[in-house]
This record gives structure tokens, sequence and C-alpha cells, in this order.
């Protein structure tokens, strides 16, 4: 089966750089799957320097909740996927009142299923103080479970710091 | 002397798993010592899902301060012993206003005087922005000094990441 | 050229120890470039505990805007020079309304044209929850683009966990 790569990291450590370089390793039409909104302008911002970051050679995909479904659709395209990221899904997915551990179970069934490799991006949220807001608390733990399990179904994992990948497994 | 291991990470990361993982490398009866108080239904709920998860074959001893006691007073079970975990245990001694550094020099003896294997869980916390809160700054000093203190006596010291071991010692 | 390493952290991880250990492997008289301002009581304690730590043997330099100046000054000196830390520098230079990005760049000109050692620390702030307030945003996001690009011109980068070096580059 195709390689499947989970990489995390905190904020602006450089995770979505180090994600394009290991979708470069492999051959094909490349996929982008954005799980952002571009509700906001910090996020149009952030999302527009994204774009100028990749290059041409890339389609785009923006899919905020039904990742899953995404990756089944761009499987046919017969190249490698980059998911960016796995927390704004996370959090669209909350926001959304869905049952974020049934839409966790789905991606593991797609990604099993996926014929061509897959790089996915998430966060680090669980290395501060406590957070007073028992919504934020909320989702750390989401994100701490979903990170566990999706890096479970991975081949590979990597924690970016300072731009530099360690690797976990 | 017994192998003293040293659990690290974020909420949720699968701290609690792997320390888990690593008594069952170890034989004879095993000792859970927690350090949590059950005062509130997240807390309840949390600790619930940990003896689940556990499974039977644990006695469980309940110590929200004397922790350099607890290690003492197991020893003679024979087997290994889960701290479960360094930061509720320090929370309890600042809430209580006892002398945190103190109990941890008592915890450092209370390891190099111990014949059984001790695997501790601690919380990563200091990795976010500095809080507004000057008793939460504070405590993640603590935090962080404490983890220090501990890691210089521990043989292994693993910080967990997506549910994954990062050897560090 | 002389080795350039980069240090980063959590809060209380033992970096500026882990600093001080790096730069007792070179030879000459030892620079400290301080980016603090003593301002207020806490940060007060800070240095001086920082400061009777290291002992006798160090020149302090306390420059918290213009560091590149204060690493071409210093280079004179014919020794290691250690700046703790980077995160004090950005958020002086936030605070003072400067380019910090302008500034880095100059940081990373000057790091090229070191004679002699330099040992950099720096913080992880960005694997908490996302902050509500926009200009610890806008601070996290800062430290975390500054860090990617040091570690890019480093030689070598350690993230300290626990007091103990984890290699990253």
């Amino acid at each position: 089966m195709a390689p499947i790569i989970f990489i995390t990291g905190g904020a602006r450590s450089g995770k979505s750089t180090r994600a394009e370089a290991r979708i470069r390793e492999f051959g094909g039409p490349r996929v982008y799957i954005a799980t952002s909104r571009p509700e906001d302008d910090e996020m149009r911002a952030r999302i527009a320097a994204h774009v100028a970051q990749r290059g041409p050679g890339w389609r785009t995909v923006e899919e905020p909740l039904d990742l899953p479904g995404a990756l089944r659709d761009t499987d046919g395209d017969g190249g490698p996927c980059l998911v960016d990221c796995l927390t704004l899904w996370l959090s669209n997915l909350m926001w959304a009142k869905r049952d974020w551990a049934a839409n966790v179970a789905a991606l593991e069934v797609a990604l099993e299923a996926r014929q061509n490799p897959v790089v996915l991006v998430s966060n680090e949220v669980g290395m501060g103080i406590v957070p007073e807001n028992a919504l934020a608390r909320a989702f750390r733990d989401a994100q701490g479970r979903l990170n566990q399990r999706i890096a479970a179904c991975a081949d590979e994992v990597e924690l970016v710091v300072s731009g530099l990948p360690l690797r976990v497994k």
C-alpha cells in the first residue's frame, strides 16, 4: 500500500513546508486538501501565503468537514495528497457539533483504503498550561486522541521542531 | 537497583498507555499510585477510564500528597509501581501550600531507595505562550524544575508524542 | 567557521544550563549576552539566579535590542558567546514596534560573519492551545518563524526536554 506520513508540530514550526518536501518524494499529480474555511482576514492571508509557497502543479480541494470522502474522491487522481491540516478539520467538526470520534474512525478507514500516498499535517496543542476554558480543554483532549489514532495508522511520524523533523516512527 | 523510568509528554499524548506498556516489562504484582483527587466529574470520568483501560491485576493506592511515603510503603509488594502523575501531585502540593521543592527532594530520596521498578508519568506544560496568570506561571516553572530533577534521577526518559515514545535518555 | 548552536525548549526545561554546558566545550574568554530588561522583580530574580549559576569567568553584555551589533562587538573578545535568549529579544523588538523580521535577517548576517562560537537559546511557545489574545498569536507566529530561520543557519540544533537534549540537527 501507499505510505501514510503523519507530520505534527507546534504553530509556525514549519510543518507545512516539511509536508510539501515529503510529497515531492512521490510522482504523479499532487492534490492539496485544505480543511480551512477562509472566513476571516487572518485565515485568508495564511491560505494565500501557503498557496504562493506551494507554487503551481497542485490541484486544490477545499473540504472543511468530509475529509474521508475527499481522500476517496482524490485517490483516482493517481498521485500523492497533502492534508493541511487535521487541527482545522477537528475544529470544524466540533463547531458543527459533529461526532468527531466517529469522523476519526471514518478517516482511519479512508486511509487504509488509499492506493496513493497521503501526508497529513496536524498540531501539538497539549504542551502548555491546562486552559481555563472548558471548550479549549475538550479540544486539546480531542486533538491528542486524534493524533494518537492517526499516528497509529501511519507508516511514518515526524515531529517538526524549528523547521526540522524529529523522526518519531 | 531497579530501573526508574520517567515518561513525559503533552495532554492526551498517550503517556499513561505508554507507562502501562513499560510496566508490563517487569514481573511481580503491580501497584498503581494515583495522585489525583476524584473531586469533580471531569476527573472522576478520567480516572474511571484509566481504571477500565488498565484492567485487572493492579493494586491501586490513592495518595495525593505523600508520594515518597507511598513509594516506600508499596516497595514491600515486590513488584513494579506506576505513578500517575507527577503533575497532579505537584498541583496538590501547591494547593495545599506545601513546600513543593522539599517534597521533590524527598521523592528523589525515595526513588533512590526503591528496590522495585518505578515508572513515573509527568506532563510538559511549558511549550505554550507565557500564561497571563501569575499562579499558572509559578506552576509551569515548578513543573519544569520537577521534571528536570526527576529526569536526572531516572535511568530512562521518554517524551511521548502522538502515542509514540521519543527516547530522551 | 565557528559553530553556531541553537538550543530550544519549553519554559524551565533546562535550556540555559544546557547552553552553558555547550559553551564550556570552547576555549577563550566567555561572553554572555543578556537580552532581558531587568524591569520587574520576577525578572530580576531570574537574572540573579542565572548569574549565580554561571559563576565567574564571564563578561556580561546587556543588549535588549541590537543583538546583531552585540554579536559583532563581542567577536573581538576571541571566545564563545551565549545569547540568552531570543524569545526576550523578539519580545523587546515587538514592544518597541521594530520590524522583527528585518532584525532576524540582520541576525542571520551577523551569525554568518562571526569568527567565534555562538550558542543561542530560544523557546518553544507554539505547542499549546491557540491563544485568545491576538497579540499573543502574533508573538507565537513570529517566534516560530524566528526559530525556523535561526535553526536553518545553525550547525547544531537541540530541543531540551526535562533537562536533557534531543538532537534535532
